[in-house]
């Protein structure tokens, strides 16, 4: 078993991940002329100095060539869902390995619903996933949100450490999971999770203070860094506030 | 990974596909005594210049030696069911990448309901599909029709775009939706859809004329064209109204 | 692809068999001391001169000398279920393609409940067999009975008509059908099938003239022949019965 | 196709097993402190010259040795199951057919719950396991027990010819079933099962005076034998009583 | 069949684990700042001298080298689940046995959960393991914990003897049960596991000294040992506790 180098997408342990994977998850409505384009992310990726960008198969199919021009290192999510379907949550894999790595990525993620009815399945897909990506060289990355019936009732302080922990046992190089706001709870969380990596995932459109104050947080409490989306593609001056958050997550 | 060439089913980006699959999605009770009969429909696409010709694998197998002779390429839709079952909507797959490679194909086909209880299996079995079918030289064509429990209440206007986006996520060359005839709505959903190409499903039998001006309002918005069957094999001149259509959609 | 040769179980496009599968649909019921008994059965498809004898797995397997000593064609069935069960009707595979080659089949048969909840399963199932067993010569026979919740209401001549396409449609050589008795529908369905030949069920045990008058409507509608099963081998004199029949299909 | 040698497990197409799987079945309510050990069940076997023991995998494992020195012929039974889950019946497969030939066995077992909503997945698996077991050269013995929702109401008679006759259509050399304790419904069974042997199974311990008037009535009717358990192993003096079995089954 | 040898996780038959896959069962709860760690596991299991560790591949993986300087047996569970979902439980294999062993396992564990709906999933996964771990030479442990609606009502003595007899019956090397706190009845779950290993579940954290007679009485009744978890590491001087129960368990 060797050991899979994680700073193919980190820079010494701290990570900042351009994500867009939202169209495919919630449609177009949270873009506008022109985040819709692909070509509009890569840029901002570029410049914005990520340490990698999270595609879908097909963005990372047909806008290849700009990818890899571009330099940024290549997360492709390996399942997904549309928010079309109802009932308990499910996500299947739709992108195998192999197609990863023909693509050029050098991660792949994965998500789990912690909690659904269908928690074994998807825990099943990523384990084959985890064997078979790690086995190729590749940074293993899971997604872990609790979710469905089974999560009412909980705290979200206990379901962030679960989350945290549960990255850990399955073999996950880096998880990513939400945050809930309280950085005593995320400490607990970056402790439950060992020599996983905790990288909070960026949430809905907020204030450019509110949003950066949160980064503080997150690195503070002992998190590695940050898959942010729309909080950065859906920003006035995306690069600028990019920088800014390369600049609390690396100090520089 | 290699590129696949779309033109093998277009020209110059634009196509213009005549579709045959009904037989088994409605039975026969779209057909009358002419074009019950596939050498009917084979005359239609060879001489209304159509991009492709859409089948099933079963008449692609017993009529191959007409299609041959037509030289009209060959889609292959790859997944199908009958209108006999109730419930939430499920198309399997029923015809390998290889059998339709061995029939000819060079395209294939196949449709995901997405909201449909059951849309991860057939993102899921597309998603095999996608990867067998390119990496085997095919363009590859889905389907995207929001159906089932899950979509009700929300608008055509978002479906469509979301459709459309879908398509692109997922890996399709082309995506084929339902056109909710608003151009500004289709112009967004193509944008949405990125370089993965839109083309419009036909639809039941409406007037001629209602028909050529539906066709213009596609191309005008951005529409890569259609894939057509009722309108025109039900037509009193298929090969006269496809020269129609052709006009419009290639300008000549 | 080469082409099969349907004419191993065929002559000339016309098709008498001897249905046996019975025994496993519905147990014993159907049998008395004589017909309980496959050599029984045997004798009768050679000496009545069927194109085919129809049996599961299991009888062609212990009856196999006798079967290749009478020369009758070999259709294995290879889904079958009990009456035993009830709700949505499925049958799956129980023999492959391989073991029915292996016992000497030159065709196979599978049923296909459509309508069912299960369809998509069946059809699945089927596609995977059409597949392999063309690849290796075999002739594929499918039985489409439209059953379960998803028909209930629909007219028998529309089913009936459906059932025909649908044969053409996933690529059977032939279809076996039930028959409405209204031999302008199945003129209709014969259309629908196109190159798929449409064979008749011969259901539940009749009066032999009227039995005699169903096959002459039948072939007068174009119907390529009959799998019968109950009426000729519950009756007096099975043999001279089998000609009596044999001189309508064949004229001799 | 090679012929299977049934005598591997029969004696001139008599059969006395001795069956010890009522373990997983049943949990260890069945046993005392003797007949808790395989050891003492073995021994029985042995100088009870019956033609065969029967086994889960995890005994045929951990006493093979013993088992191989006794000479007693093995069957292992393929799948099973726990009384502890309620719901429609069903019997998965939990030891492969060359687990079974690796631990020595000569036949293997299955049992097919007929009626259950889960018989179509019993079917499947059984199915597959005949074809490789005849392959390699196993005798393939099946349990065929009418049970679940699907056959309330239907007569006893009916459905014990209704699982002698399965266990020919399905291509089992040896069908295990109840009797109902009507010689003639017997009879009528062991005609409808054809070249597949009938052997009846044991049941609840009973007075051993009925008992062996039950394995009388089981010959006379044409019986093949039987595959007792508890009515051995639970008696005073099992090796006696064997004797007196084999005196009826074999005339010695 | 080679034997595999038991002994590479006890000690002439007796048997001291230390379990920590409570992480991925119940979340990081029953963890402090000290426990949470796996380092700190670690090195209890060395220094209390456990016969084997029992972790999640996880942990194995990031902690490996730590495991493998320690020189303690390391046994990987391969199946797990979250306490999160509800409903019957269902634990899925996410750990392949090649992967275990890549890891440096010389064991490998599983749960099934008796009478739940999907006690025939979690049977036959567990089959193929323990089918390809032995071919493998690897120990092979199962954890057989009754729960879900059929087992309501049912005794706790008989649902332990049925544990250990299922242990035996599917092939376990050596069975993980809960004790009911009765000695007779833990003898006669131990006489129903015949040749498999009898070993006690931890449970939840009690007094030291109920803990320890506790030990005493599963050693005094014949069990092989114990697998613990929290008594251990949330005692207040672990390894100290290890050497009292080693005590009790080897004699020294």
């Amino acid at each position: 078993m060797k050991k899979v180098n994680v700073n193919k997408i980190m820079t010494r342990g701290k990570a900042m991940f351009l994500a867009y994977d939202q169209g495919l998850e919630h449609g177009p409505v949270d873009f506008n002329d022109k985040n819709v384009d692909p070509h509009y992310i890569i840029d901002i990726a570029k410049r914005g100095k990520f340490n990698a960008v999270i595609f879908q198969k097909g963005i990372a199919e047909k806008y290849n060539e700009e990818i890899k021009k571009s330099k940024v290192p290549l997360l492709i999510k390996l399942n997904g869902k549309t928010n079309m379907r109802k009932g308990e949550p499910i996500s299947k894999q739709i992108c195998s390995v192999d197609e990863a790595i023909s693509l050029g990525a050098v991660a792949v993620g994965f998500t789990i619903y912690a909690g659904s009815e269908f928690e074994p399945i998807m825990m099943r897909e990523f384990s084959k996933i985890e064997e078979e990506a790690h086995k190729k060289g590749l940074v293993v990355v899971v997604w872990i949100y609790p979710r469905g019936k089974g999560v009412k009732g909980r705290s979200e302080k206990e379901l962030m450490a679960y989350a945290g922990r549960m990255g850990l046992e399955i073999g996950a190089d880096i998880v990513k999971l939400h945050y809930n706001r309280n950085k005593k709870d995320l400490s607990w969380t970056v402790k439950s999770a060992g020599k996983t990596k905790v990288v909070i995932a960026g949430g809905v459109k907020t204030g450019e203070k509110e949003f950066l104050s949160e980064v503080k947080d997150i690195i503070g409490a002992g998190g590695a860094g940050i898959a942010v989306g729309r909080n950065i593609w859906k920003s006035k001056d995306p690069v600028e506030l990019s920088k800014k958050v390369h600049k609390i997550i690396f100090g520089k």
